[in-house]
């Protein structure tokens, strides 16, 4: 939580945190600013003390609103700089950190933050890097680094962002499911009343639009996977393909906040009118790894060991898993679960290395998303909710929705 | 234009790219993906080769959508890495890559490009060239990369994308129109049928609704800013504000495909029902130097010269500007045009110093977007178009919409 960051810095012997990018869709600025509309800035802050948001002058009034420290970028004469620099943008940004880090006595470690463009803050930060020597810019690693692991645990006003996107996401889930059910079958696959064929694509313009209306942005796409598709886990579907009965289709949902805030992560899998029982077998299989695990997880033990029992389980089942054979593209072939905020994927980790040390929290948000897929034969399941490990131990999925594999047709 | 990269390459003595991140949202793998569902990957261009994208198993479908040579990371064993790397994620990222380039012969200059979170990548690029001696890895300008400038201009496919995206934007801009004019005015401000007052943050919600209705995302926002928030270029309205008549209202909007692709930006002021006559002053101010300065648009010629036309143009007129006032935030306060493309602000830039060597090309695409603000007055007027310099020498605005400030109101 926010609250840890000062700890977390000392751990890392870190002496200052630069974030740099917009306010919104970048997790580590957006952590500190909420959703404003600041396009480009950074945001300074030193071991023990309040940070600071520097900003364009244009920006000022968006800057002030974020209730933080604010300084006006302007007071530092870009153009003169740029001179200074002899025309070389790269110099010149180097020069204004430089400026800033002198008048607020920033020395030591500093932690660099923020999803920007990289190649010219590559060369940047070096620079900077080599011409203040009493200055080491340190990248840490994606799952170590100071604001990831604050960000690890959420505070309730997280959670409640979290939640709200969740009734969102659900919403939309069932705007959806009522679309599909309204059609009628013809050939084996979903027509209108003109009898025009369904396509993917136009389930997923309206998911735009629903979640739109509700509220949420999509930045991430969503998937609604049928057949093949639905065995490759990331694969999103096809926008031309029409949707039958009797297949199993994967669709995830994952919105966030209008502006780039908090995300929800979500997935149902369902066959329309019925299922076979090659379907319904693997989906039993998931569901029960899914209820197994989730009765077996409590806050304060290691990630990794979820992972590993899901495996099991399943492997008990007769499926293989990347415990035991890594490279395969059939059955369980990904993890349980990863934390979600302002990033979609962010800690906990799930992966069942042994060097993962991420534990499970009071104040984690996590998925949990068990799955099997076998491609050749058309087959997909993923049942994900997300999930809240209260203060007070207990698990609370944030967002409940029914997890019934059939959705009845009045046709089939 | 993509055709001019190797050529650039060239120039910039670069014998490889190594772009990073995911194919949506990230304007430089955009660039050779298109809007595919690859979440996180690598691509890799030598010098007179063809690119190659680098993509997790579970999305090699969506990879192979992009018609690009692909490779399945999958193939690299990264859990056998990471152990090698003693859990250390940024060294086994560093080897990943290090392997990458050894099999695919990369040798020399290596410019990095990419949105991503900047701390992990800046260590693992640091590592990477101190591990590696042939390699050097180079974070360019980023008003000069090479993927930058071959960016700045455009062929007709992209010119395609974003007339498209300005179709909507226009479109969206007559409901707003119309969705305004539909109100009727009570104690000065707009109120629906029922006698309830209309709020910015109404509108913006529609105007985020009707977007993705049409097709198009919101990634940035759009400004509705009245009165005041008019008056400071980049202030976004606040959602609580009525809406009065008689007030400027500066309306910029700048969507883009769905799922991050192609931009468009367009601003329009307008005055509900009626303009006072400063309001009506400063607007042919605008207006006036809009039309002078686009009638002397031609391409070959330094941008730079256009904002300096602007400013001088509006300091005639009586105007601050940040020609002779740099720091002023009254009169003309920013910079005539940027590049519109895969991000919203691309090159070429038209800032007025004299380092800006940037030129308006055949197949530059680049807003024109003069204003006036004067906070203290409550007034702010900003008159934009998205403008394709096209291959025969000609300007063409790619979303015509007529420039009126004042929005008749029935009962005004």
């Amino acid at each position: 939580m926010k609250t840890d960051i000062d700890q977390l810095m000392e751990e890392a012997n870190l002496d200052a945190l630069l974030v740099t990018g917009p306010a919104g869709n970048n997790p580590y600025m957006t952590y500190f600013t909420g959703l404003v509309h600041v396009t480009h800035a950074y945001l300074l802050k030193k071991r023990g003390d309040e940070p600071v948001l520097f900003h364009s002058s244009m920006e000022r009034d968006e800057a002030a609103a974020t209730g933080l420290g604010t300084k006006d970028l302007s007071d530092y004469d870009m153009i003169k700089i740029l001179k200074e620099a002899g025309g070389d943008q790269i110099r010149a940004r180097a020069m204004l950190l430089q400026r800033i880090f002198k008048e607020f006595g920033v020395r030591g470690r500093v932690g660099v933050y923020g999803k920007v463009e990289v190649g010219s803050l590559y060369a940047t930060l070096n620079h900077l890097d080599d011409a203040i020597a009493e200055i080491e810019i340190v990248g840490e690693a994606p799952d170590r680094s100071v604001l990831t692991r604050a960000r690890t645990t959420k505070d309730d006003d997280e959670v409640g962002h979290i939640q709200e996107v969740g009734k969102i996401a659900t919403a939309v889930v069932a705007d959806v499911a009522g679309f599909l059910t309204s059609h009628q079958v013809k050939d084996g696959v979903l027509v209108n009343r003109e009898g025009g064929a369904l396509t993917v694509g136009e389930v997923k313009r309206r998911i735009n639009l629903w979640l739109a209306m509700r509220g949420a942005d999509n930045p991430e796409g969503s998937i609604f996977a049928i057949g093949h598709d639905a065995g490759v886990p990331h694969s999103a579907g096809k926008d031309d393909d029409l949707i039958p009965v009797g297949k199993p289709i994967v669709f995830d949902i994952y919105p966030c906040e209008a502006g780039g805030g908090y995300f929800h992560d979500f997935t149902r899998t369902w066959c329309l009118g019925y299922a076979p029982d090659e379907v319904q077998e693997v989906y039993e299989d998931v569901l029960d790894v899914y209820e197994t695990v989730y009765s077996a997880m409590k806050p304060d033990t290691p990630c990794r060991d979820y992972q590993v029992m899901a495996c099991k389980l399943f492997e008990k089942k007769g499926h293989h898993t990347v415990l035991n054979t890594p490279q395969t593209k059939e059955g369980y072939v990904h993890s349980l679960a990863h934390g979600v905020g302002l990033a979609i994927h962010e800690g906990p980790t799930f992966s069942h290395v042994e060097s993962n040390e991420d534990r499970l929290l009071p104040g984690s948000v996590i998925t949990h998303e068990p799955g099997l897929y076998y491609p050749e034969r058309e087959i997909g399941v993923r049942i994900e909710d997300t999930v809240w490990v209260r203060p007070d131990g207990n698990l609370e999925v944030l967002a409940e929705y029914p997890k019934d594999l059939v959705l009845k047709m009045k046709d089939v």
